[in-house]
């Protein structure tokens, strides 16, 4: 696997690939990998004549209050996992290469990051907006591959190359989770004993809902209630939102209706904050909806 | 020369341009061109060897009470002159095309935008670097040209492809101006005789504080008083700023110095605002400065 440190060199790279009319597969990580992210990489090696992956912990999208200092970093074990994984490329650019003195310019999505995760984490997105249009730039991917767990994020990242203009795909990903149902996380490592299993609260919430829409509950303060009342049993969960938007604007949505929705959640276990959600979709059965988790 | 009129189309057209190892040379505009415009084509005709011109009349740059439905649309008289200058291929979306239903992705380069024009004109730089962005994705230029009158923009959108590491490269060109004096530009169109008469005065104004330049003055408060002493004279003018400013960072400066430094000033005349500059920089001759109008 070759690692990549500059921008320079990883322009070159992608040019050649390009060149030789590789189909480059791009699976953009902060580091701290797990098996969320290596199933990432097998759907990009299963798709892509060559996959690169990258390692950038952003700066630009945590806050001031956030844990960008304590972030998980564990570069070599991560090293391991890629070669494993038969990624061909690794691009891990330290801040100074991606964001050099003077840089000023970022993009924002206007209207999708105001909303849930935007109002909770002001800029985030915009970092995460900027950072990616950067990662693309310079990688020239034809695939990139997200996980849904970061609903709202890939949500965005559409609307953005849409309206860029861009002709960079997003694959989304399944969700991969814990025996317990807990989703990946890299932030999952903050947690305690205690936390840890605690955090299964996410999860069994949001299969309460999913199990009220299979018998026929559309109503969203109905199903919000449900979630609610699940993670209430946790003593130490402490529920930052529910919400159940429309999948492609992500405005709340008073019934679940024919349309893709999403159940959001997003809960503190300790002073960790996780989030999770359930895609609620028609499914080729009529009249019947479809939950994934 | 060739009308496209989608950005698929567009796209295309360009990828078939690359693969065919053309030398791309871009000249965006507003339409209503004026001898200004036909220089950046004259100097991108002499170094590329495929000349692309867009004529999009950017309705994001206009804030809402500036003069996006009045201003100057001469598309068949446009036609002519990039035929006659041997353009290539002119692309001319309609808004709708560059701005589709949900559009929300909007490009910013923080501090540059905000002082002088930017400060004037809110959220015009915003739209400026969103609407050139997307143009240069579209049409993958390996050049583009710009006049120096719009020096502030010019800066703005190098910063912004410095910061998206964008291999396009941005040629400034002279200011083009009429025998008087006044630099060339679409909004000229609006000025009555008289008002086309007292115009004028702006270059007169950077050409006093050129004088004094060159006889030796570096202070800014002098030769601001000098330019605004001018443009006094004239009744019909009312300035909005003269500034003396660092060429990179568009800072206000005390002294010129080494560093090349821009006069700028914007000025109503009647109803129509203009703007001009003077750009002073440290000649080969060392201890002298050059000026450039």
């Amino acid at each position: 696997m070759e690692i990549v440190r500059t921008v320079s060199w990883m322009k070159e790279a992608a040019r050649l690939a390009r060149a030789e009319n590789q189909v480059i597969g791009f699976v953009p990580t902060m580091g701290a990998l797990h098996e969320g992210h290596l199933s990432l990489l097998r759907r990009a090696k299963s798709e892509c004549s060559q996959v690169f992956a990258s390692i950038f912990v952003n700066p630009t999208q945590f806050g001031p209050n956030e844990d960008l200092s304590k972030y998980p970093r564990t570069f070599a074990s991560d090293i391991e996992k890629l070669e494993a994984a038969g990624v061909d490329l690794l691009f891990a650019p330290e801040p100074e290469e991606i964001y050099p003195a003077g840089f000023s310019t970022y993009v924002t999505v206007e209207g999708l990051s105001q909303r849930l995760e935007g109002k909770a984490r002001p800029g985030h997105f915009r970092g995460v907006a900027t950072v990616v249009l950067k990662l693309f730039d310079v990688i020239q991917p034809h695939f990139a591959f997200f996980g849904r767990k970061d609903a709202q994020q890939i949500r965005i990242l559409q609307r953005m190359l849409l309206d860029l203009n861009s002709d960079v795909e997003i694959v989304v990903c399944p969700i991969v989770r814990e025996p317990d149902g807990l989703a990946l996380s890299s932030r999952n490592a903050y947690l305690n004993a205690q936390e840890r299993s605690a955090a299964a609260a996410l999860n069994r919430a949001l299969k309460a809902a999913a199990r009220q829409v299979q018998t026929g509950v559309r109503d969203s303060l109905t199903l919000q209630s449900t979630v609610r009342d699940v993670l209430a049993q946790e003593k130490l969960a402490r529920v930052d939102y529910v919400e159940i938007v429309d999948a492609l604007s992500f405005e709340p949505v008073a019934h679940i209706g024919s349309r893709a929705t999403y159940v959001l959640l997003a809960v503190f276990v300790g002073k960790t904050r996780l989030i999770d959600n359930l895609l609620v979709e028609a499914s080729a059965d009529l009249g019947a909806l479809n939950c994934s988790l």
